[in-house]
């Protein structure tokens, strides 16, 4: 089968979405082009696809209308691991396949994710706000109850770096089939038994009509005191409000937060001046490494494609990711 | 044999020597005359005893005077990781056998290594002090060329933890003995060859006047740009001026700091103000680990003298450590 694939936006048009500190969507639009080659498909105009790279964030009606109007499009890849504001505007409810990067950045994001426990657990915040000698009590990692929200790619690197640890890991999952290394796997309505037993908390999970505010007020206060709440999937799956009252109560101990709701965090947010919470703005992956993560699935998938073989990260609507 | 061990400082008297922040000496006492006992020994006074748990920090003389007033004591315990303050005075060579909590406590000086290692990467300490969303960009762990000086019970630890993240790590030690899990040991020698191929250089050794100011300018000029550097050993160990200039000059990328020289490092050091550089103020472990891993220590080693077996973590004074 031929592959043939247009890449969304259109060469140069892609400075009108960069955002600062960002790769730039036109340098990104040539590494796909060299995928969509290097997996053997050929890069063509909207009019003539079979397959569509949609890079522009954000634009769910603008990928409709897309649709829409090019009927002939049955496969679509985003480069995100994350696609809720696509399937939740219902533009994935067509017979068209839709591929996301979901698993393909896990490595870095399970590596920010430890990175947050350790520097939360040994006040690293605080410390690096205090422009003098101010010895405090660390935390060790070690031996310590962590619950895991999300079975997917973050949960298994997680889970991977955390073995020499040795901690208690249990997994909150929607699907039965059991993490390895996981003490336990678990379902959502586990959640309330579990969090009086958590020492660290981590969101890894997908976000979804089901999972946005999974952590509130009444998850917050089962947690123990000395709980540490840590955050690299999306803001929205924490009441922001719940969580300031939470630390301002004393009900959790420090927040390590790779994403906020909102998002960016405004400046003056209570949460940027409280020395138990550290806040990454959404950095977990560096633009290299998802460039040339997600590359490396689309030339995968344009290879599958053309084989007539399954494809990696296909997106499940009705799930949500 | 029978074991009849002092304490010093005398009950009360332990007080002068506290320092903000730390347990306080005189509630260590007790839980040094409880790990006397539950070795099989006897807590008596100076006059009565032939072995001394030495608890007075950095008074080298006083411990001189104690000694000669009282040449029946044969074995002095201290209960710090690093003695180089004792072992320079000279009042360790005397025909005594000085043990010390050498290895004791590595277990969190590790985890604090590669916690210091991960925010380096990662820019934590930039993003903590940044009150608003600023996206960096941050470098993975995964593979790095990781060099450790010394090769003992830290480096051991620090490897252990670092399994996961895939790493090439050279240890360099004066022993020829090989590290498990390092790819290489070398000796002292190696390391001009060593430092321009290290992405991360972390300072694990003891502190002797061979050791003193082992990275220095040149030594600095030897790394490549990108390179981190993770002191938890003892500040002396770098040139703090050369470090500083290095910063400056961009020889090398970022620095993570668990002691300094001077320590405490005084308020208006320009490592305090530069966004690089994460300090913690000498506080690797918790009072709390150091206590209770010092007293098993001491236990072991009451019952290993009553039972006429070696003990553990004997100074060597030709070595200093």
């Amino acid at each position: 089968m031929e592959a043939r694939i247009a890449i969304a936006p259109s060469p140069g048009a892609g400075a009108a979405y960069d955002r600062p500190n960002s790769p730039g969507l036109d340098l990104l639009r040539l590494a796909v082009e060299e995928a969509v080659s290097g997996g053997g498909g050929v890069n063509v105009p909207l009019a003539e696809a079979d397959g569509l790279v949609w890079l522009i964030p954000g634009e769910p009606e603008l990928l409709r209308s897309t649709l829409d109007a090019h009927p002939r499009i049955g496969w679509v890849q985003f480069p995100w691991a994350g696609v809720e504001r696509f399937t939740a505007s219902g533009v994935l409810d067509r017979p068209v396949v839709f591929s996301c990067a979901k698993g393909s950045f896990a490595g870095q994001v399970g590596e920010h994710a430890l990175t947050l426990m350790l520097a939360c657990l040994r006040n690293l915040a605080r410390q690096a706000r205090t422009p003098r000698w101010c010895p405090v009590d660390p935390r060790s990692l070690h031996g310590r109850r962590v619950t895991i929200l999300g079975g997917g790619g973050i949960a298994g690197e997680l889970i991977r770096l955390l073995r020499p640890f040795e901690c208690r890991i249990r997994v909150i999952r929607r699907r039965a089939e059991s993490i390895e290394g996981a003490e336990e796997t678990l379902p959502p309505g586990a959640l309330p038994t579990v969090l009086p037993e958590t020492d660290i908390l981590v969101l890894a999970l997908a976000l979804t009509p089901e999972t946005t505010h999974v952590i509130g007020a009444t998850e917050l206060a089962l947690l123990p005191a000395h709980a540490v709440v840590v955050n690299v999937a999306r803001g929205a799956h924490i009441r922001t409000d719940a969580l300031v009252e939470a630390l301002r109560a004393g009900t959790i101990s420090a927040a390590g937060l790779d994403v906020t709701d909102p998002e960016p965090l405004p400046e003056g947010h209570p949460l940027w001046a409280d020395p138990r919470v550290l806040i990454t703005s959404h950095c977990a992956d560096s633009a290299e490494y998802v460039t040339r993560m997600f590359c490396e699935r689309l030339e995968r998938n344009v290879r599958n494609l053309r084989a007539g073989l399954p494809l990696e990260g296909v997106v499940d609507p009705a799930a949500g990711y």
